[in-house]
């Protein structure tokens, strides 16, 4: 691809044309190198000005995450708003990979021309997913979306990127018993800014409302944050089948927003948030030193070939690889 | 700390005093520099030609795993074995710090002259967890112990750290219904050599059987690996409470032992675990450069600054903080 292209590219996605997007998106996710290069080329050539609400969905698999997000894209498509969604999942090889996949084809969103999906990203190291999504977001914003809605498989780490990529963080649960409210880890409690009681509807309705009622005690419990608007976190019963509580959970979101960007919370965790992806950055860019120079990764894997026949103690092992480092 | 007392320290560990095994493993705990050079020092000083049976013990918070390791424990020390037991807790401060801490001081095992016991480690970055806990087994091995049990809190990405420091693994469960067998991780039951399904005890007897027979069902499932003895991957029954079980785990492991050593699995086994170190050690080198040098730490913290304050584009910091790095 030449520069020409880049340039291209780059005026595609600001006229907010999907396979332009589409492209972009696919060029920041690989690993090459040399498609590197490319898509920093492309970062800096669209500007930055654009912002999007972001607004990141996380949650155990099978609490309708998938569902319920695309019902919400189409009521904000119903209100004119130009909606993305992205998926982050971290999944490794060994887990068994993507959980997303082919569920989220989400097929009515799908067709609403204000509307862009991109399902799951390509599986890679941990390392990258990050980076990955912040872009991918960046990709969208440049685009002219409205509104990027980040959903996390919500496994491992994945719901701590979401929540250190989105100015609005929704965690969605399954109605449930009472004494099952423990199994929600604590950390993911206490950076929701709204909990969502999904399948609210049929033989459920009743378990919802009053596990709704369990979270809302919990959340009344935790220490108040200075980007807590009067009455926040707070938790709703939703469903994703009948659409209850969809427009109800946009009108909460959109006040916590504008309480949000009056009282400069907005710029502020943004900042923190640009803070905390620079520091992983340097870290992931540290460790790639040893997995994108052929000579170190040669290096790497001849030293490991020593320490596994027994020649050379991994100590040693180390040393010298933190020698050919320092070269 | 001298010379001399490296050397003194050294020999009390050799001769298996459990005061001194118990300093030597808090030098190796300390993330101090000074600490870590004496450290290294002590581990240089100590012969490597002892060895232990590693056996590593994962399961979630309630199965019951350090009451039946005590159990399992005292058994080992009535047939005249001496028994060291370690935890791995790599919790962060963020997720609520140690599940293990005052549950697992083991009264009743602590007391025989032949066991020790080392709790929790002190909380640090993930990075180091490994290293650590690589080199407490170390020390357990020099001091002459004959069987080391590592506990994991089964937390994160503790139970891979534990599955890369064991000749054995064995994972332990509750009795359950037949559709939770679902809620284990599909990576932690391909690590297992064993699964215990624990509780199996008075009103809990019936459903532990019935979970022990579906997860051995889930077990003949999965592909055989090589260093899989005839019969295994199993699942047993036992009761912490009552000790039922307990003898015939021990018969269980120590048979798998003996197969496996007779077949070159263990120096196999422990090959792949001493490069997977080596890769891992390197990696956190690598990382603690940016934290253990006070001018990378400062350039570090200052560059973040700029960004959180808008002065510098994330980008441009993570470039200027590498080349800082190259200097």
């Amino acid at each position: 691809m030449e520069v020409s292209d880049i340039s291209d590219l780059a005026q595609g996605v600001m006229a907010g044309e999907r396979r332009a997007l589409a492209r972009a998106i696919t060029m920041i996710e690989s690993e090459r190198s040399d498609h590197r290069i490319r898509a920093e080329a492309l970062l800096a050539a669209l500007p930055r000005e654009r912002q999007a609400l972001r607004i990141g969905f996380s949650g155990a698999p099978g609490v309708g995450k998938s569902s319920f997000i695309e019902s919400f894209g189409l009521h904000l498509c119903e209100q004119g708003l130009r909606v993305a969604v992205l998926a982050v999942d971290p999944s490794s090889a060994r887990s068994g990979g993507s959980i997303l996949g082919d569920k989220t084809r989400m097929d009515r969103l799908s067709r609403c021309a204000g509307a862009y999906i991109r399902p799951s990203p390509s599986q890679s190291r941990l390392g990258g997913v990050a980076r990955r999504s912040r872009e991918a977001v960046s990709l969208c914003e440049a685009a002219g979306f409205d509104v990027v809605l980040i959903e996390t498989v919500g496994v491992g780490q994945s719901e701590t990127h979401v929540a250190g990529l989105c100015d609005i963080f929704v965690l969605m649960l399954a109605p449930a018993a009472g004494d099952e409210l423990q199994g929600v880890k604590r950390g993911i409690m206490e950076a929701a800014d709204l909990v969502l009681v999904n399948k609210a509807d049929g033989e459920l309705h009743a378990a919802a409302v009053q596990s709704c009622s369990d979270y809302s005690g919990a959340l009344r419990l935790l220490r108040r944050r200075p980007r807590d608007a009067p009455g926040f976190p707070m938790a709703l019963t939703v469903s994703a089948h009948t659409g209850a509580g969809v427009s109800e959970a946009w009108t909460r979101i959109g006040a916590l927003a504008a309480w949000r960007q009056e009282a400069g919370h907005f710029a502020t965790l943004r900042a923190a948030q640009a803070r905390m992806w620079f520091e992983e950055e340097v870290r992931h860019r540290v460790l790639s030193r040893l997995t994108d120079d052929p000579a170190m990764r040669s290096r790497l894997s001849g030293l490991g070939d020593q320490v596994e026949r027994g020649d050379l103690a991994p100590d040693e092992a180390v040393a010298a690889m933190l020698d050919a480092l320092q070269a």
